[in-house]
């Protein structure tokens, strides 16, 4: 099977190389943060009580089920510990969605550009994502409900949304989730969301969950995971939610055949639960600064666009370049400034419409800020100097 | 997605149903062992030295398959850390080679009985499983080359075996392996093995590997999983492993759309490399026990058959019945013996073709001897009373 290669990770040989020449690399091409993971989760873990590592249920550990209906409660989504699959990570949440709500062959609408693995799973999966455009000058808002009519075909089971989103930061509102209701009631669609990034909400707005939109219950499937909200990536825990009982009891045999999901990441994840309030609020408050060094810091390049995301730890900004690719790996192999340099993932990984995303470039915050401002000045030297520079 | 239900798990409702009943209920149906986890194994969890839980490399930790390395090496398989990408659980390692190496509508063929969830990652992976029989009357040896022979088509792309096999136990000769190089040689297949239970083998024979069959490197694909060999089965870690750099570069572009193994379970899977011998030892003795338990009850049960396994700790028996699904539901809900019933594996589950197993149950042989003669003993009362009874 054709797998194309991962944006975020394709250029990981570049990197090695420049460090092997003393380079220090600034990683701004990966989700990962480096938030200290709460202290009671991975006490949890070293205070570990079992004799036998053995396979949970296949739904995940009960115990853990029934306190995250707890976290979900606490951000207004009702839901029960029947309707929830535990996966491992939020990619196998996406996985066993598109498994078990579409055939190889139907169509899923998609607004690009998007989360790059959605389109290995779809590979994995068989169905045919249909990318439609939105576009950095009004921030990467939703696609006009035109753009979403022309997409759909007869072969068009669902639409999946990321919010807020990854890669672009945007956050959703309100009134475009329900614009999305009417549309997905119109066509008897499923909507996927992924709110992974429920927390990373900026300037005072509000996350509005598809779980409470009114009258597509059984239409809407939540992915979630621990791995951005609490530092815990490597844990490998995520969660497929839903209220319609035979997506449920499908995505179950999906979870039956690969037996369960991890015992030890399902035991830190219960303890996260209790992270205190105060935790998240920390983080916020770091992302927000480091939001406005990035977004700050490109708008003040000349001929560099950056819009200032509502959300997540990502933003999308448009350079003055020819070909993000060859920058982004010209980035790594031939720049240096004092010794440093930075590495972002070229924009073209997240559309799946050719030739998009050629100059623009994602940049996830996840760096102190003083990294962040040494990493944007490396990338205004670059630009000052990059052969393929447009300005 | 149509995705068949689990045959080890699909029972589960009835045994909840008996346990609220008061009847003690003996798990028979799956692989999950009552041995304890080694200590050092969660000694590591226990000592975790970490800040923040990151993404590992999309290959697993460096440090663990170098240590994976010593291992193989141990038992007289040479690898290197580049030919191995750990997965989550052996159940990750197959979707992998099977989504890697064939395209949607290839096929592979497997000797059948065969482990359950090869259907189900067959499914998932959009290909065509091609059962070819092994039968009881020789203990589920490897079917002839003649028989390998006539399923092969210009669509055939390899060929799976499990070895000690789930679910019959067989543990495969030198000579049947020296017989599947030939004709993997012959018309150029892949070779996927399954050794999960490689330590588990009895009666002082020796198993062999498919990475030693000489002239075929290539055509090799090695599915392991630490589940089984250390009672670890919720760490889920697994490995794949190939000496064909094509293979394990298409095989990186799936594991990095998914990230990375878990993290917490490849610590503990280090450690376990260096689990003294003497557990091995010991376990193995338990097993020969338990094993010659299982096989010597059913054999005196009147009408019922069953071959004594090589290895693994798994065995199919032949039932004096009219149909394994019906009885192993019976057992759990309309059968009891002084308050104890058992609940099997029907065989049905791991064929692929229609109609076998009909009059045959997988019975994993993983609780201690004393309750394995109490199972034993309800499965003999429960024979002379079942309506559904040939003899």
């Amino acid at each position: 099977m054709q797998m194309p290669a991962s944006p975020i990770r394709k250029l990981v040989p570049f990197s090695d190389e420049a460090k092997k020449k003393g380079i220090h690399v600034y990683h701004l091409n990966i989700g990962q943060p480096d938030i200290e993971t709460p202290s009671n989760a991975l006490d949890a873990i070293r205070h570990l009580d079992m004799k036998v590592i053995e396979y949970s249920h296949s739904a995940g550990i009960l115990s853990y089920r029934k306190k995250l209906c707890e976290y979900y409660k606490r951000n207004g989504i009702n839901v029960t510990p029947d309707e929830m699959i535990i996966t491992t990570g939020g990619s196998e949440a996406i996985l066993f969605a598109m498994m078990t709500c579409l055939n190889p062959g139907d169509e899923l609408i998609i607004p690009e550009p998007f989360y790059a693995n959605y389109n290995g799973f779809s590979i994995s999966s068989g169905i045919e994502v249909k990318p439609i455009n939105s576009v950095i000058e009004n921030g990467f808002a939703l696609p006009s409900m035109n753009d979403f009519e022309a997409a759909i075909t007869p072969r068009t089971k669902g639409i999946m949304i990321c919010n807020p989103n990854n890669p672009t930061g945007y956050l959703y509102s309100k009134e475009e989730l329900e614009s999305l209701r009417e549309i997905v009631l119109k066509h008897d669609l499923f909507l996927f969301a992924d709110e992974v990034y429920r927390e990373f909400v900026y300037g005072g707005k509000q996350h509005f969950s598809v779980m409470n939109l009114k009258g597509i219950e059984q239409n809407t499937i939540l992915l979630d995971s621990i791995s951005k909200r609490y530092s815990m990536c490597g844990a490998r825990i995520g969660v497929i939610i839903s209220k319609n009982k035979e997506v449920m009891s499908t995505a179950m045999k999906f979870a039956q055949a690969r037996l369960s999901p991890p015992t030890f990441g399902q035991i830190a994840g219960e303890a996260a639960v209790d992270t205190p309030e105060s935790y998240i609020e920390e983080v916020l408050k770091e992302y927000i600064e480091r939001r406005n060094t990035v977004v700050n810091a490109i708008n003040q390049m000349p001929g560099a666009f950056c819009p200032n995301p509502g959300g997540a730890f990502y933003a999308v900004a448009r350079l003055p370049i020819d070909d993000s690719d060859k920058f982004c790996q010209w980035l790594l192999e031939q720049f240096s400034y004092n010794q440093q340099t930075v590495m972002l993932a070229p924009a073209t990984g997240f559309y799946s419409t050719k030739g998009r995303g050629t100059n623009e470039v994602r940049i996830s915050y996840v760096l102190n800020v003083n990294d962040l401002k040494n990493a944007m000045q490396c990338l205004a030297e670059a630009l000052k100097v990059y052969p393929g520079r447009t300005v």
